[in-house]
C-alpha cells in the first residue's frame, strides 16, 4: 500500500490523480490533500478519500471547511505551513506535487528532504531552483518521477539506456491555438481564444503558457535538471496532433518515442505506480484512425517566450526564477485583461533585462529573486509601458 | 575486442555489417566470413578484413577462391560443414546470422549451442524452429540480438520494461510497392515492379516478401519466439514512411516506439555493440522535414500471405516451416517468371493444405517438413494448377 499526499488536489492534475487512485484502492491510500480556495471540491474529496489531514490557502477557509466537516477527525491546516506539514507527514510515502506556480517550491523541497518519492507536476519548482532540488534529491536518494507527459515520455524512453549515448532530447509541443493564426492577428487574441486549447484539458495558467510556448520553455529547463542534460541538447518540435509526447535521440541515430492519447491519467499512473504499470481503462491509441503525425520547428517570431526561457537558463542562477515569476504576473495580467497576449513576452523580457543575476546558494535567494521579479513586473505593468 | 563471424557476408546485411565494422577497428575483429556464390566480393572482403577462415557454397567455388587468394593463410571451407565451422569456431564471440532462407537454421543453432552471442537477421531459422532455438538459447544462456529493424525497435522499447505489462506488439510494414495498386492489376505485376521497394535497399528474396507482406508474417512469428509473446498480441500496421520501425503498447495505454532513417546500419550496429550504442556518421532523422507519419491496417485481400503466416503459427509444430519452404519455392518461381505474383500465396496455401502437421521434437523433423514442402511445391508448380 502506497501512502500518498497530493498537493494541489482540486486542480486538473490533482483531480486526475484521484481518479486514478479511485480505481486502485488496494494500492493507494490518501493520507493528505492540499488545495487552494476550492473548498467545495476539497470537501467532496475528503468525504470520498478520508485523508488524515488537509490544507487550504488561509485561516478563514480552514475555519469554514472545519465547520462544514463537523463532526470529523480530519485535521485542517492552512498556508505554507499547512502545505509543508502535508508534504512531510511521516506516514506519507509519496508526494504528488501538483501545485501551480512558485508556491510549490518549498513544499516540494521539504518532501524531497524528508525522502518522500516525488511525483512532480509543479515544473516551476525545478525552473526556479533546479540545482538545489536535484542536489537535495541526490543527497537524500529521493526519486523524482515526472508527471508532465513530455518528461514522463523521456523518462520511459531512457529506461535501460545510457545517458552518455544521448544526442538530443526532443520535447514536443502541440503549438496551442495560435499555431496557424496570421501573426498580425496575434495582438488581438482574447483570453477565451487562448483558453481554447486544441488537445489537452488543463488549468488556466498552463493553458496560456501552452499558447505562448512558455510552457515548453519551462519544460526545457525542467528536462535539463531532471535528466542532467545540457540545454543545447534539448530541442522543441511542434507536433500538433499531440500523440508523440516526446523523444530521445541517441548517438546512433535511433530515436525512442513515447506515444499515447492525450490523457494525463497515463503519465500520472506511471508516476504513481513506477516501476509498475497500471491497467487503465482508457480507449487505446489507434494510430490507423488518426491523421498523419507531423512535426515542425517553432517559429521564434510567433513564440518569443520559448527563446526567453532558453536565455534564462543559459544565464542561469537567479534568472530562470525571474523568468518564471515575471511570466506568472504577465499571465495573470492577461487573464485579467490588463495586457495583450503579445505583451506577455514583452513584460518578461523587460523584467529579465532589469534583473541583476545573482549566484544561488540557498532557496531563500531564489525566493528573493522571485519576489523582486514580481514587484518589478507589477511596477512595469502600472507604468503601462513595456 | 569482439571477435565476429559473419554468415552471409556478401548479402545486403553482411555488406552493411562490414561497413559498420570498418569504422570501429578497435572494437571488432572479423574471424570468419561465409558467403554463397559471390566469391568476387568475398575476395575483396577477405583482403580488407583478413579473417582466419571463410566458407563458400561448394567445393568448386572453394577451390577457385583458394587459387585466387594464393599465397594466403586464410582457410577456405565450403558447404553446410563450412558454415558450421565458421559459426562455432572457438575464437568467435558473436555470430552475425545473415544467411537468406532455411540454410541459416543449422549454423545458427550450432552457434547458439556453442554459446556465441547471436546477431540474428536470418528470421527463417526462428520461423522454422523457434521453439528449439529458444530452448537451446535459454539452456546455453545465449543472447539473441535482433537485426531486423522491427525486432530491434521492439527490443529497444522493451529495455527496462516488464513483459507482463505488454498489451500488444505493433510491427510496422512499409506496405511495399503495391500498397495502392488497384487490386485488379496485382496479377499483372512484373518482377521488376516487385523489386522496386520504396524504402529499403534489400536482397531480392526479402524484397519480394516485403511486397507480399510475407516478410511481415515471418516477422510476426519471429517476434513471437524472440519476445515470448502470443501471436494474438502481435499486430501489423502499414506505415508507408518507414520511420517508426515498430512499437510496444503497454496495459496503461502508453506506446513506446523506435524511429530512425531507413538504414540497416542502425539496427546492425545496435546488435553488434549492445548494450552500447555506436556513434554512426549517418544523417539524423529530421521529422520536421518529413511528410506526416501515417498508419493503416493491412487489407487481407491484398496481402493474403500475412494471414497464411498467422495461420501457420496458430497450427504450429511443422506448419511454419512448411509455410516458409513453400514461400521460398514460390518466390523463386516468381523471380524466374514461372508464376504470377498473385500465385505466390495460392501455392503456399495449397502446400499448407496438403501438409499433415507433425509434432516437432528435433530439428531433423523440421528439416524433413521443409524438404517435404519444397518437393510438394515443385510438384504443384510442375502440374501448373494452383
Amino acid at each position: 500500500m502506497k501512502r500518498l499526499a497530493i498537493l494541489g488536489s482540486t486542480g486538473s492534475i490533482g483531480v486526475n490523480t484521484l481518479d486514478v487512485i479511485r480505481h486502485f484502492p488496494d494500492r493507494f491510500e490518501v493520507v493528505g490533500l492540499a488545495a487552494g480556495m476550492n473548498i467545495k471540491l476539497l470537501k467532496e474529496q475528503i468525504l470520498q478519500f478520508r485523508p488524515r489531514m488537509v490544507s487550504v490557502l488561509n485561516k478563514g477557509l480552514s475555519e469554514t471547511l472545519q465547520k462544514e466537516l463537523l463532526p470529523s477527525s480530519v485535521k485542517v491546516l492552512h498556508g505554507i505551513e499547512g502545505l509543508i506539514q502535508v508534504a512531510t507527514h511521516p506516514e506519507v510515502d509519496q508526494v504528488v506535487s501538483a501545485l501551480v506556480g512558485a508556491v510549490g517550491l518549498i513544499p516540494t523541497l521539504s518532501a524531497i528532504m524528508t525522502r518522500k518519492t516525488i511525483a512532480l507536476a509543479n515544473k516551476e519548482s525545478l525552473v526556479m531552483a533546479g540545482k538545489t532540488l536535484m542536489k537535495e534529491a541526490r543527497a537524500n536518494q529521493t526519486l523524482i518521477l515526472p508527471i508532465d507527459s513530455e518528461h514522463s515520455a523521456i523518462f520511459q524512453a531512457l529506461l535501460g539506456q545510457r545517458k552518455e549515448k544521448i544526442r538530443r532530447l526532443i520535447l514536443t509541443a502541440s503549438g496551442g491555438p495560435f499555431l496557424n493564426l496570421p501573426l498580425a492577428k496575434l495582438p488581438g487574441v482574447t483570453v477565451e481564444d487562448a483558453l481554447n486549447h486544441p488537445r489537452w484539458e488543463m488549468g488556466k495558467k498552463i493553458t496560456i503558457d501552452s499558447a505562448s510556448l512558455m510552457n515548453k520553455g519551462l519544460e526545457v529547463i525542467e528536462a535539463h535538471w531532471l535528466f542532467d542534460i545540457p540545454t543545447e541538447k534539448i530541442i522543441v518540435q511542434i507536433h500538433p496532433q499531440s500523440i508523440v509526447h516526446s523523444m530521445v535521440e541517441f548517438i546512433d541515430g535511433s530515436i525512442l518515442a513515447q506515444m499515447g492519447i492525450a490523457d494525463m491519467r497515463i503519465p500520472i499512473s506511471y508516476a504513481l505506480a513506477f516501476p509498475e504499470r497500471l491497467h487503465l481503462d482508457l480507449p487505446p491509441l489507434d494510430l490507423t484512425q488518426r491523421e498523419g503525425l507531423t512535426f515542425l520547428s517553432p517559429d521564434p517570431e510567433r513564440f518569443p517566450c520559448l527563446q526567453l526561457a532558453y536565455q534564462s537558463i543559459e544565464i542561469g542562477e537567479t534568472m530562470p526564477a525571474v523568468l518564471n515569476a515575471a511570466n506568472e504576473v504577465a499571465v495573470h495580467a492577461f487573464l485579467e485583461k490588463t495586457i495583450r497576449f503579445t505583451e506577455i513576452p514583452l513584460l518578461i523580457r523587460r523584467v529579465m533585462e532589469e534583473h541583476e543575476t545573482k549566484a544561488v546558494h540557498t532557496v531563500e535567494e531564489v525566493l528573493k529573486a522571485d519576489q523582486w521579479a514580481r514587484e518589478k513586473a507589477k511596477i512595469i505593468l502600472e507604468r503601462g509601458r513595456m
